[in-house]
């Protein structure tokens, strides 16, 4: 398969790539998430994976360019953006926004692909119903740390799964890279990720015979 | 916190437990998972978890037996369980059944708790919807090997969530063990989680003060 590089450093992305099996290579880009007033969600994280990659592909290797990929990911309570606490006070805030109530998150991903020499982007979504948490809940999921640096103030791969009654859509888009989409957008651009696949055959199990 | 007795020897659940920061320790029961035709799919699951826990039960030391705690899980459609595949025909019919469609998956949770030396039981459902399959696309599956000794031959955790367009309830229980349910009902039962938490205060955020 054709490596696809990442235009993220951040480990839930990388793990994510890792346990779909695609083969990538991750490389930070130079950035500064700068967010727009009057612009809405879905344009913003667009824009913003859109940057990520822009920034990946002014100076990598021309030979390096195939398929170059960025992720941006939002959370967003009645259209106000959730983003990245800066400090506990606000990481207690988010918490209490979305006690008991469902809130959204939203990834733009950015597509590079050599043959179209554009960038494809989209974004996907999905609906996340917290519980309701009483002070003590907060303040001990607030002294795992698991709050610092991460959209929303929880982590739905840690501890924050306990809070979270159901969700609707993508698992991983929570995480931070949506899978199934993002396959889908591979696809859809026609990565060889099928390419020489052998048949499983499937003719040495006696017991399922019909 | 008081350790969890985990009636399974499925590293899958033992990952979830951890995740979450429960004390645990995990016991394998001696069990012959026999499912009763005629009988639901919440009843059976409920019947499983509960033969589980009631295995542990019957050779631990008293001095362990404070909580403990089985499961089982189940995918169906259509009123149709999918078990665990035998052989790889059987996998390969079971992700060609998922294909395209919504199938649920259903966790038996038994919950035994010393305070009231009863066995409490519940079930905790996730609808999960497949893209549509090509053969080239369950044949690289199989080729994976994830289909072995899971329910309904994936593993959402794996490369499964490649497949897995949305999905609607909770992602831990699709992985096999609830993580939010399983609290909600460690919390019913008085399960000493939170106690002697520490406020986390949060008067050292200048930045965020209104």
């Amino acid at each position: 398969m054709v490596t696809i590089i990442l235009a993220s450093g951040s480990p839930r992305r990388k793990y994510l790539l890792k346990q779909a099996g695609l083969p990538f290579k991750a490389v930070t880009p130079k950035l500064n998430e700068r967010i727009d007033a009057g612009k809405s969600i879905r344009e913003t994280v667009q824009r913003l994976a859109k940057e990520k990659v822009k920034s990946i592909l002014s100076y990598l290797p021309q030979k390096e360019k195939d398929w170059v990929a960025g992720f941006d990911t939002i959370c967003a309570y009645k259209g106000r953006l959730l983003g990245k606490p800066s400090c506990l006070d606000e990481a207690k805030e988010i918490l209490n926004t979305l006690s008991g109530k469902i809130h959204s998150v939203h990834t733009g991903i950015a597509l590079y692909t050599k043959l179209s020499s554009k960038i494809e982007t989209d974004v996907c979504t999905t609906r996340v119903t917290f519980r309701k948490l009483s002070l003590e809940e907060i303040d001990f999921y607030l002294n795992t740390d698991e709050w610092k640096g991460v959209a929303g103030a929880y982590r739905i791969q840690g501890r924050g799964e306990l809070f979270i009654h159901s969700i609707s859509g993508s698992y991983s888009n929570v995480v931070g890279l949506p899978l199934s989409f993002f396959y889908g957008m591979l696809m859809q651009y026609q990565y060889p990720f099928h390419k020489g696949e052998k048949s499983s055959g499937g003719n040495f199990c006696l017991k399922h015979r019909k």
